[in-house]
């Protein structure tokens, strides 16, 4: 099924006041979720809008939070999310690293007691329309284990970078710090297909190809896969944003970092700290270099990069490239749902009494 | 031959004199560069310095630049290191960067015209020493094809990142954005064994185990090595490496980056901006919670990691473990330097009248 970007949004926004959240945050809470949804990203869409209903029946989202600032300095803040939807509270925080980088250069905030704030790129993107560069990282409940490790220490812990330029579109870096996205081994579960080496480990840390190895005891591996290939190097990127996400806050870290929305109920006694985490920041262009140079430099680099010779029958892309490409298409063809997606949708409907109208 | 750390630090600094280097940046270059020998990491040490000299041949490196800071705010600055040793300029450029977190919590410097840095470590653990997270990256010359390309298009762009801890040592992630540094390649190119599948790419980029493969028209792979693998994240990685350092400084970026001190010299009119250009930043800890319980916590981390439960045989390892265990030894036992290297040394040795003395 085929769903317009608009009515799917208007969907999900109502499903989110049906929750209890402002009229306003439930237009943002919506507008990052379908974003992820329009962009390609479909493992971060609304196909979890039915887990942040789990987070509300288990009394761990607060839908009316108060998003306080406990601590600042002119370029920096540490934020309690107040147990809010992250995709409220994080796009919240780049608003206040937003406005300290105009007054001084640049604004990094930490968010604690958050909850998973969707696709990273979003907030990211936010900084650029005011000539900044956007930075946010989080972490995530721990499926990753570190080079060597038996035990799942870290999330996917992803990454994004968002770049202005003045002609060509915006450079958009948004990656996780592991081999492969969680999505992507859970389509082949669905098939039940082997994945490739290098995504995941066995219970015994043994190179598996098993779509369910993480299910069974083994782990997701950092981007590199292997020691020989620089699975380090993926280990110390996620443990960085770990801790810039969860120790430099004040939120839970590493193993503690609590489930996104599974059953099971993590209490703050167990944890050490308060929920989950992130880390946003925005740099001013022009504290460094007028913006109008600096923009018109990144053109330069974008073309020279997308223009590199390639191999045949590929090109180059400029990081963003593939989501914008997908959002230009998806904002024509509609959004594709997969059918236990409009399953959970239409159940989630039935709950708060919102219809899922408008098929394409 | 094993040489005491003081007395290849004090060879080094008196080969920095002769090339007419002030006495006190002849003193940090050699701290820079042997600080990379006492930690294991012997590719980017005193087997460069001549490379460095080859600069000053060249008339790429000036021995006595003033360095000046050509725009600020108060949380960042630009920075034009005239042509000097990286390995003088980026410690200064971090200097204004800890000044700057001293008083606005946070301070971001970029760099242009500059030279190689030695490691990203040493400048990002400046930081450290003064309760603060420090941050380096640099760009290099281009050796590494992104995602599809045929074009070697960015450097091995490392990043550091160092984080203090309360009792335990400093957490100190410092990796280039590649599967794999250029140094291993040219190991094997001496005993003439294949690599690994996943290191690089030949002329047509396809996979080869050939150690002269970016010698011979080929390029190494990003973190990741493939596409199914995550190389457009270690090539994202790269790329925004390569714009903090080159586009927001205003020097060189991507295929433009000068190379380090190969004989082909690369006039200003060839390039998109001045010299080699570094970023570098400071978070002062207690801008965003007390020092003291972050430090506790980061304790809290790393003894969890570090006791992991394992594979058979290995351990979990925190991010400057290797690097610190070697420092150690090295300390006790001295320098172990090639034969190759001695012989280079002993040449520099020759042309500034320093004798390489005190063998251990």
């Amino acid at each position: 099924m085929n769903i317009t970007v608009e009515a799917l949004r208007t969907f999900t926004e109502q499903v989110f006041v049906g929750m209890g959240c402002p009229q306003a945050d439930a237009e943002l809470a919506a507008d990052v979720l379908v974003s992820a949804d329009s962009r390609g990203v479909d493992s971060h869409g609304v196909a979890r809008l039915a887990g942040y209903v789990r987070l509300l029946d288990l009394k761990r989202l607060n839908p009316r939070p108060q998003i306080t600032v406990v601590h600042e300095t002119p370029s920096t803040a540490v934020v309690d999310g107040n147990a809010g939807l992250g995709l409220v509270v994080a796009p919240r925080a780049m608003q206040i690293a937003i406005e300290k980088a105009r007054n001084v250069g640049t604004g990094w905030v930490a968010v604690r007691n958050s909850n998973h704030f969707g696709i990273a790129g979003y907030h990211a993107l936010l900084a650029t329309e005011h000539n900044m560069i956007g930075w946010t990282m989080t972490h995530a409940a721990p499926l990753v284990a570190p080079t060597f490790s038996l035990e799942k220490m870290l999330g996917t812990n992803p990454v994004a970078v968002a770049i202005p330029a003045n002609e060509e579109p915006t450079f958009l870096a948004d990656f996780a710090s592991t081999a492969v996205a969680y999505g992507k081994m859970e389509l082949l579960q669905r098939k039940n297909e082997p994945t490739p080496e290098g995504w995941a480990q066995d219970a015994d840390g043994q190179a598996t190809t098993d779509p369910n190895a993480v299910k069974s005891g083994g782990a997701l591996l950092p981007l590199g896969s292997d020691r020989q290939h620089g699975s380090h190097k993926g280990y110390a990127l996620g443990a960085v944003v770990d801790i810039l996400s969860g120790v430099l806050s004040g939120a839970n870290y590493g193993p503690w970092v609590p489930p996104f929305a599974t059953a099971g109920f993590m209490t703050a006694d167990e944890g050490v700290g308060v929920g989950t985490g992130h880390f946003v920041g925005a740099m001013r262009i022009d504290a460094f270099r007028p913006a109008q140079d600096f923009k018109n430099n990144m053109d330069v680099w974008i073309r020279r990069f997308r223009n590199a010779k390639a191999v045949e029958g590929q090109r180059v892309l400029i990081p963003g490239d593939p989501e914008r490409e997908t959002e230009a298409l998806r904002r024509h063809q509609g959004i594709p749902l997969h059918p236990t997606v409009v399953k959970t949708l239409e159940e989630l409907g039935a709950r708060f009494g919102v219809p899922l109208r408008v098929p394409l």
